[in-house]
């Protein structure tokens, strides 16, 4: 029920997800019922038609309650205990689904999360894990917007989390974790990021140093590729943003000088689009919850579906589970 | 004799902008004297042997000392007081210099900056304003690297600075002025920033609310055009670094795809060229001081010295302290 475009976009995402699937895999659609069910006939009776054959692998779990955009996670959470978000999250909680999507309120999917599924031991805080693509391999961003102030400790988590997740999403050995600052040296950051430098070389983690925002879109640093970016979410978030929005900038601009249709140069740079993406994993939490973007289309729906199913098929959640076990300090007092 | 490419790259640069500008204006070269004259007549022995004419135009005075990048800013301050740093800036404290330019140590020009040029009444920290290209107008973003941990009132200090900064050097009327977060609801951000946002709600400035990673490189947001983005300075530098870098990134992308020479693209896209800027003054302080970046070539430093000509014509100095004792609270303590 939640996002800009719901309930159109996450139903048909959905079902171009089954439709790209094999038959064992089906979806629940979590929300008001009959808006679903009207939604789901509509969309198959035009454009979806040819999917028909995939409406027995969708069920429609009740959720009477709608949490709206600009509500406030704490209270919606509170007061809106039968919302789409809340019993969505609650299936994967309990064992019923393998994974959670949603291009609903952020806030409050983090914070239903965090209720329901819980996070692992050891860590306090979950963090957003988003792709930032460039000039070499994708490079694993976190946190891209969970937490705004951030302990030194807590950018350690996020090193633990995002060494695992590179490992078992992205296939990266070993991964190589740079701490975004505004210079390669120790003593440049702010003051968690200093501190955090000290933690990290300590770590155990295959840490790279301080990398600077430069040393994204090239995809590595000068000490080698990287393959997982620290940062707060406060930062991570400006910067996720600032991506999504320079790129079509810079397109617009080569085109003109170039006397280019600047729509046919963005189909070609796929690697760019937010659709492919689909979705972030919040990373830390017993169980796949996958945040989309408002504006998610279809595609980006389905994409997120997508990003659900290998988070599930990894074992992501059960493995993070496991080496930040085997990684952390064996005492939880990790003051410095 | 900072920098990566000094005492070359100034020197030529210095020489350029003589040539540039008319016969009443001449240029300090600050260093050691012999290397400065011998690098000087190589230059004008060779590709700048048509520049001859403005030899008289250039006066230089000594200073033995040279502080290297990795100098700490403090202990370079104390230890090297005849560094060409220390000697430039206060050339210009005392009245004989009217701009000082330096692609040397930033952190050294900072604090050189701040005990000899000293602040405006009623600031506690200087900013750097950088200019950034967008799709409309370039916006000025500060802080771009002075300040890693800013409070509130610092950034409130920055939108007053910045506010004078664009009307005097850029030109615009009552210039908008946004804070960079998370989202656009004054809830949204860290915690520096949401207090921040209650002060700029109070400030007499033309605040447009809080602005969003994307509407920089759009040059506006929902509510309008933006003039001024104000942000703590590990932000803007680490936001600075990723969009020198995104640039070329991009364009390498589209050239490929589009089958076309990326640096014919790039030569035609002057207003991501970082030469082009030159330099970002350092606001706040009494006085002219443009940072330079360390890699900066002749034509970076030929820029920089034009953006401190233009600083000094514009008056921004005394514009920026009148501006700041008329929009300043009457009582210092400004807390919330």
């Amino acid at each position: 029920m939640g996002g800009d475009f719901a309930p159109r976009a996450p139903i048909a995402g959905a079902l171009q997800a089954l439709g790209a699937l094999p038959p064992q895999h089906y979806i629940e659609l979590v929300g008001q019922t009959s808006v679903i069910e009207a939604e789901l006939d509509a969309l198959l009776r035009g454009d979806f038609a040819p999917l028909a054959r995939v409406r027995d692998r969708i069920a429609i779990v009740e959720a009477p309650d709608v949490i709206a955009m600009t509500d406030k996670p704490s209270v919606a959470l509170r007061g809106k205990t039968n919302s789409s978000m809340v019993v969505g999250i609650k299936r994967v909680a309990d064992g019923h689904a393998h994974g959670f999507v949603s291009a609903g309120n952020t806030g409050a999917q983090m914070a239903a999360s965090l209720v329901h599924l819980k996070l692992h031991t050891g860590l306090t805080r979950p963090a957003i894990g988003t792709i930032f693509p460039t000039a070499k391999d994708p490079i694993l961003v976190l946190d891209s917007g969970a937490n705004m102030d951030c302990s030194p400790e807590e950018l350690v988590q996020f090193a633990r989390i995002g060494t695992v997740y590179a490992r078992a999403l992205l296939g990266r050995d070993n991964p190589a974790v740079g701490l975004l600052s505004v210079g390669e040296e120790p003593e440049k950051g702010n003051a968690a990021v200093k501190d955090a430098h000290q933690r990290l070389l300590a770590s155990g983690l295959n840490f790279l140093g301080n990398v600077e925002g430069r040393d994204i879109p090239n995809g590595r640093c000068d000490r080698g590729v990287i393959d997982v970016v620290v940062c707060d979410g406060f930062t991570g978030n400006v910067l996720l943003k600032f991506y999504e929005s320079i790129g079509p900038m810079l397109i617009g601009m080569v085109a003109k000088v170039a006397a280019l249709d600047a729509r046919e140069i963005a189909r070609s740079l796929t690697q760019l689009d937010v659709d492919e993406q689909g979705g972030a994993p919040l990373l830390g939490v017993r169980g796949v919850s996958i945040i989309s973007h408002g504006k998610s289309s279809p595609r980006a729906m389905e994409n997120a579906i997508m990003v659900a199913l290998r988070a599930y098929e990894s074992g992501m959640t059960d493995e993070i589970g496991r080496r930040l076990s085997d990684t952390m300090p064996t005492t939880s007092g990790n003051a410095a």
